[in-house]
């Protein structure tokens, strides 16, 4: 498969390269674009790849934009990924009328039900086409990839990586939607792109994932204690209980004062870099 | 003069506070929005504080979003300040209309010619009210006062801190609009601000103040060699020479690769805030 991209804009940045990009996607079925910074390192050697799913009314300028972690990428050797949070300009009716579904809302997963199920299929165009583009056109380490996210991109990251035992070697997430069955912002996305059944939430469900025996990469969580969606729709506790129950190796570091905007990723984004660098290093280097 | 502040929104960031503030302004005479980021040594002291002035089309949320400053202004007990770049709804026909002129482009001049000279004061709300606000509302430390600015922001730096001698004790830019009467940027906005004398420009001209003798303190000024700017609306230069002859200290670094955008800027931040902090030090606390 033949693999055409547009380069929409470059910025040289740290001495790497930042660069915004659109392709046609087949899994989606339309443009989708994404973003990456190559760190200097990246001009001699593959580097390991980190792909960052950003949350709700984001594309994937945001993250570029506002946390701050190319300097740190660039220290490190570090390739950064994001990409839209959504299909764009489906056609479908209201597709932009509600923040909380549809476009910027695709909460990386592939729908099944009508409307959405025609184009919404994020799961596996992050897990599988993103993927390949970026193993094919830029100079990533099949072997050393990661994946992290916030809030909606939070919950995406967890769920791929447990979703698709060892495709990502670290995880880490800020502020994630850690048990979406359980709140509002979930159970309106479930129930729109994956039916009415239940079962098929649990499947997208990091908490239930957990409890029901997947497993994740040692696994790094910040959360703000001034988020104003910490007590109804993040529900970090109850992924650290079923992680607790599991023995799953959970860091999940809470901060005072903090709260769910890119000023609180951005303060802890070096933090995020350096754990999946480890963990990158650690377990594939040995 | 009792000052009311309106706190739009306050974020932590860096274990500091990035706030986002508006006020009646007395010399605009209409609502005015500016950004505050105050480090945590500025619970327990009056900081240095630095005034950064932005670009065309930019608001006083771009630099705290974009720049990735904060982090250093925290480690180096910094606090930032950053404002609209003109009055907004003034009710002046077509103000919103041209991105050169207007909203969005005040040039950091007090305007005298009409429509514009009824709000469009810039260089006394940023040297006058604005420096009062914060010494008055913000633990500022009114010794250690530096600016810097970002294109059009960076003809307003230096221009301000070449028209306020004494005012701030440490200046820098990116990417300044180091000569605008030879440029069409420079030549529109100082032909609607201050009329067809060109005698008014030159004293709104950061090249012609240093051959008129105006002076400065050290200068720092980077400049990217992919800016798209550069060849027609910048001429740093211009600026250069006039330095040269002046015996104006004035460190010009050009950047191979690098263009007219924040990724630009924040690559280099941190030499411009070591740089301000360095300055304040050493002229302040001899």
């Amino acid at each position: 498969m033949s693999i055409k991209l547009e380069t929409r804009v470059q910025h040289t940045c740290f001495d790497g390269a930042q660069g915004f990009y659109q392709h046609h996607s087949e899994i989606i079925g339309l443009p989708m674009r994404f973003s990456v910074y190559e760190p200097p390192l990246a001009r001699q050697q593959r580097v390991p790849v980190l792909f960052f799913l950003a949350g709700l009314t984001c594309t994937e300028e945001t993250f570029m934009i506002k946390a701050g972690a190319q300097r740190y990428a660039a220290e490190l050797g570090l390739m950064l990924v994001s990409m839209d949070t959504s299909p764009r300009d489906t056609g479908i009716t209201g597709e932009a009328d509600d923040w909380e579904i549809g476009a910027g809302a695709g909460f990386y997963l592939d729908a099944t039900e009508p409307p959405w199920s025609k184009y919404f299929h994020m799961e596996s165009y992050v897990t599988q086409e993103l993927c390949h583009v970026i193993l094919s056109k830029f100079p990533a380490d099949p072997e050393r990839m990661g994946i992290f996210g916030h809030s909606m991109g939070g919950h995406g990251a967890l769920t791929l990586a447990l979703r698709h035992p060892g495709l990502y070697q670290s995880v880490s997430a800020f502020a994630p939607i850690a048990a979406p069955i359980n709140c509002l912002w979930g159970q309106k996305a479930f129930s729109r792109y994956l039916g009415e059944s239940t079962d098929s939430w649990q499947k997208h469900d990091a908490t239930a994932l957990i409890e029901s025996g997947h497993r994740l990469p040692a696994l790094l969580i910040d959360q703000g204690l001034n988020d104003p969606f910490l007590a109804e729709q993040l529900h970090p506790d109850y992924l650290e209980t079923a992680c607790q129950k599991a023995d799953q190796p959970l860091l999940l570091r809470r901060h005072a004062g903090y709260d769910h905007s890119y000023f609180f990723i951005s303060t802890f984004i070096r933090d995020h870099l350096q754990h999946h660098l480890a963990h990158l290093t650690s377990t594939t280097r040995q």
